[in-house]
C-alpha cells in the first residue's frame, strides 16, 4: 500500500465512522433479521483471490454496521456494555499500527511503561495500593480467573506441580455473583460445587454473618476455604457488597479477597459511590473492565493483585527461549508472569489514552450522570402504578417490571413477552434477570450520550410494548 | 466529537501511520533505552482534567512509537511476531467504530456470522472436518488452554462440578513444546509434573515411539493418559510433529489430540507445507494464531474443535441474565459455550477483511516467500565455515550459532554475547533458544516484506556482531 492509499483508506473509514454515528439515533437497536438471512447475505465461498480495500470498507458499513446490535444508542441498556468512543477508535488504530506484542519489557518498552502507568493510574482511581501489580486481560472473565488462580495457588501451592490433589478448596461468592467466578472455579480444577452461594440481604448484598456461618460449616466438615469474592456491582442489580465487613471476615480465616469490580469498578469516579470503596485496598485482588464503565472500546479488562508475588507463584513459567539473555532488573520484566497470556496486544494505550483525553473529572461526571439516569428512572418507575421497581438503585443498574393493576396472570411470563417486544420494536433495549426467582426487566445505564430523555422515552417504549403484548393477550 | 473533528482525529492518526511505515526501514528495531529514560519520558499524574486529541496522537508517534521494538522492521526475526498490515489497521479502525461484543447471535447478529465464516475459511485452510466449530481467543496460550479444558472435560468430566480430585491425568508432548501447554495443565488443576516432555528425534520433531512407551509406562503405573499435544511448527525449530502416526497412538489409547499450530498452522496455505496437515482432520482440537502467520495485527488467537459436544461439556454455563428470551436455534447460539471469555471483541473482523483483501493465493505466496528465506539463509549458514547449522529448517525458523574456525572458548557464551550486541546494534534482530542444551541464535521469518537480501544482511549483521564481541575478548 502506498501512503495515498493508506490515506484514502483511512478518509474511507473516517467516513464510515462518521456515518455510524450519524446515523446511529435513528437506528432500530436491534436488527430485525435472522441467522438465516445474514448468511445468505454474506456467506461466500473461501476467497482465492483479493479484491480492493474500498469496496470491503463498504461492505463492513452497508453490510455488517446495520445487522447489529448497536451499542453505542443512547437507549441500549442491556448487559453491561461500554458504547465505545471515538477517542477509542483512533486508540485501536494507532496500537494497531505499532502492533507492539507486550509480553515483556525487553518485546515492548515503552508499551510496557505505558502499561506500568495506566495501571498505577487506576490503582488511584480505585484507592488501591501503590505497590500492587496489575495487568491488562481482554475482559472481565478473564480477570476473574486471573484473581481465583492466584487464590487456588496460595491455598494450594503444590496444585501447580502435582495437580489439584481432592482438596476442597471451597469459593464463597454472593448469590448475586457473575457465572465467570463459577466457570473459573470450573477451569481451574476446584469445581463448580465447591463455589459456595451466599445468601444475600433486601438490599442483594452478601449477607455477612452467613458469609461466616458457611465457613464455619466448611471448617467443620474439614474443607478449605479459600477465597471470597465480593461484588463491587452485581450484575443483575448493581448490589455492591459491603467490603469492609466481608475483608474483616477473611483476614480472620485468612482466606484471598477478590472483588469483581468488572461492572462497578470504576464507580469510583463518581464522588457518591467513593464510600463503596473504603476498604477496597483490603482486596488481594481485584477484576475491572476498562472497556465498560470506561467506555472504551471492547477487548480490555484488567486484574490487580495486592501482592505481585502471589501472582507470580501462579502464572510464572519459564522457558530458555523467552529467558532475558542480556536484560536485568526493570528490563528482565515480563508481563506473562502475572497472567495466563504470553503474546498481548497493547490494550494499555486506550486506557492511557483516554484518561488523558477525557481526564477523571469528566469521567467521573459522566459516571454520576449515568447513576442520575438510573435514580431518575427508578423514580419514575416508584412513581407509576403500573410498575414495580424490584430492587435498590445502587449504582446504574434498574430492575423492575410491569405488573398492570388488577393483573392476575403470570407477571414473569408477561414480562418476558415484554422484554421480546420492546427488543423488537428496536427503540429501546433491555435484557433480563431474575431476582428472587421472579423475572425482571433489567436495564444499565453505561453511555455517555445517555440523558434522562432517554430515560423518559425508555419508559414510553416499555409501555408500549406492554400494550401491544397485552392487546394480543 | 463533531465530524470535522473525527476527520480531523482520523486524518492526524493516518499521518502517524504514514510515517510510521516510511520511517520504518531506517529505525533500529530496538531502542536504545532503559525503563528508567522511559519513565522520566512518559511518567506523569493521574490526569485530572482533559485534553485535546491532537497533541496526544503526536505523543505517540513521537514517544512510544520509536520506544518499542519495532515488529515490522522486515529483518526482525524474534520469536514469531507478525508485522500486522495496513488492512489490518482498517479492520481494527472499524470493529472499535462498530463496537460488537461477540457474546452471542443475539448481542452480536452479523459479527457472529462473521465470526462463523471466518472460522469456516480457516477450516477450509486447514483441511479440518466442516462439522467442526471454534472461535478466536485473544492469542495461542488461551486456544491451547481452551484445548486443554476440553481434554481434562472429555477424561475427567466430574472434575467440572467436584474439582480435580487427584487423578493423575497425564498430558504428552514433545520437549520442545511451547510453555503455554505446561501453563495451562498447572492452571487447570492437572499439573506441570504431569505434562510428560516426550523425546525428539534428531529433526526435533516427536519420536512416536517415545511418546507409546510413557503411554505405557503410565498405564501401568496407574495413571490416566488424557491428551497429546503435537506441535504444528514448534516454536524453537520450526519442527512439525508427525501427525497420523500421533494420532493412530491417541486413537489407540482414547486420548485427546491437541495440536499446536499457533506458529505454523497458516502455514497450510503453502502448497510445500500442505503434505505436514495430511492427518489434521484428526485432532480434536488445534490452536492457531492468525495473529502471527495470517499478518494480523496482535490480539487475535483461534481455537477449532473437531467435537463441539466437548467444546460445550467444558465451556458451557447457564445464568439466569444470559438466558436467550425469545431466541431459539441458531439465534439462541453462544460462543461463550466454547471458549473462555463472555465478553469479546470483534476479532473476527480483520480475519474476514485479511483474507478478503488478500485472498489465499497471495497469503499462500507470502507464506512460502518466507520458508524460502529461511531456506535461503539456512544454505548461506551451511556453506560458511564460521557459522553451523543446528536444526533442519522445516518452516520459516532457523536456528544457527556462530562457530569461528579455531575457536576453543565456550560457544554458549560467545552466542549469547553476539545476541546482545546484535540487538544492541539494531540493524537485524534474533532471539534465543536452547537445542539439546546448546544455545542458538533463532529466527523466524513472519513478515511479507522480507527478502532474500535482508537474510543477507543479517549474515552480514551476525558477522558484525561476533566481530565486535571477539574484539573485546
Amino acid at each position: 500500500m502506498t501512503e495515498e492509499q493508506l490515506r484514502a483508506a483511512c478518509a474511507l473509514a473516517a467516513e464510515a465512522m462518521a456515518e455510524y454515528y450519524r446515523l446511529l439515533p435513528g437506528r432500530p437497536i436491534m436488527p430485525a433479521t435472522t441467522s438465516r438471512a445474514l448468511r445468505d447475505l454474506l456467506e461466500e465461498p473461501l476467497p482465492r483471490e483479493g479484491s480492493e480495500l474500498a469496496p470491503l470498507i463498504d461492505a463492513i458499513r452497508r453490510d455488517i454496521f446495520p445487522n447489529s446490535r448497536q451499542n453505542a444508542h443512547p437507549r441500549f441498556f442491556g448487559y453491561v456494555q461500554s458504547p465505545g468512543t471515538p477517542a477509542g477508535v483512533i486508540g485501536e488504530m494507532l496500537a494497531a499500527v505499532l502492533n507492539a506484542n507486550v509480553t515483556c519489557w525487553r518485546s515492548a518498552p515503552a508499551p510496557t511503561e505505558v502499561e506500568r502507568i495506566a495501571v498505577n493510574w487506576i490503582k488511584q482511581i480505585l484507592g488501591y495500593p501503590p505497590a500492587a501489580e496489575g495487568l491488562f486481560v481482554s475482559g472481565g472473565s478473564m480477570a476473574n480467573f486471573a484473581g481465583l488462580a492466584a487464590a487456588r495457588t496460595v491455598k494450594a501451592p503444590e496444585a501447580l506441580q502435582h495437580g489439584m490433589g481432592g482438596q476442597r478448596l471451597r469459593v464463597y461468592v454472593s448469590e448475586e455473583a457473575h457465572f465467570s467466578v463459577s466457570k473459573a472455579a470450573a477451569l481451574i480444577g476446584i469445581g463448580r460445587e465447591n463455589v459456595r452461594r451466599v445468601a444475600t440481604g433486601a438490599d442483594f448484598r452478601m449477607d455477612v454473618a452467613a458469609l461466616e456461618r458457611a465457613i464455619g460449616e466448611d471448617l467443620r466438615a474439614g474443607h478449605t476455604p479459600c477465597c471470597v469474592v465480593a461484588n463491587a456491582g452485581a450484575v443483575s442489580t448493581g448490589a455492591f457488597d459491603p467490603l469492609g465487613a466481608i475483608a474483616a471476615v477473611a483476614r480472620r480465616h485468612g482466606l484471598w479477597l477478590h472483588v469483581d469490580g468488572a461492572y462497578g469498578g470504576f464507580a469510583a469516579l463518581a464522588p457518591e459511590a467513593r464510600p463503596f470503596f473504603d476498604a477496597i485496598a483490603e482486596a488481594d485482588s481485584v477484576a475491572l473492565d476498562p472497556h465498560k464503565w470506561l467506555y472504551l472500546p471492547m477487548g480490555c479488562g484488567c486484574v490487580l493483585y495486592r501482592d505481585p508475588a502471589a501472582a507470580r507463584a501462579a502464572f510464572s513459567h519459564f522457558a530458555e527461549y523467552t529467558r532475558p539473555v542480556g536484560w536485568r532488573d526493570d528490563e528482565a520484566f515480563a508481563f506473562w508472569d502475572y497472567g495466563p497470556e504470553l503474546s498481548r496486544p497493547f490494550r494499555a494505550l486506550n486506557v492511557w489514552l483516554l484518561l488523558k483525553y477525557a481526564g477523571t473529572r469528566a469521567l467521573g461526571e459522566a459516571v454520576s450522570r449515568n447513576i442520575a439516569c438510573a435514580r431518575y428512572v427508578g423514580r419514575l418507575i416508584e412513581a407509576s402504578p403500573d410498575l414495580e421497581l424490584m430492587a435498590p438503585v445502587e449504582l446504574s443498574i434498574f430492575c423492575f417490571r410491569v405488573a398492570p393493576p388488577g393483573f392476575t396472570g403470570d407477571l414473569d411470563a408477561l414480562n418476558e413477552r415484554i422484554l421480546v417486544e420492546l427488543q423488537r420494536q428496536g427503540s429501546s433495549y433491555l435484557s433480563n434477570a431474575s431476582l428472587r426467582g421472579r423475572f425482571a426487566l433489567r436495564g444499565c445505564v453505561l453511555n455517555y450520550r445517555t440523558s434522562e430523555a432517554e430515560m423518559e422515552r425508555l419508559v414510553e417504549d416499555v409501555r408500549r410494548a406492554a400494550r401491544a403484548v397485552l392487546a394480543e393477550g
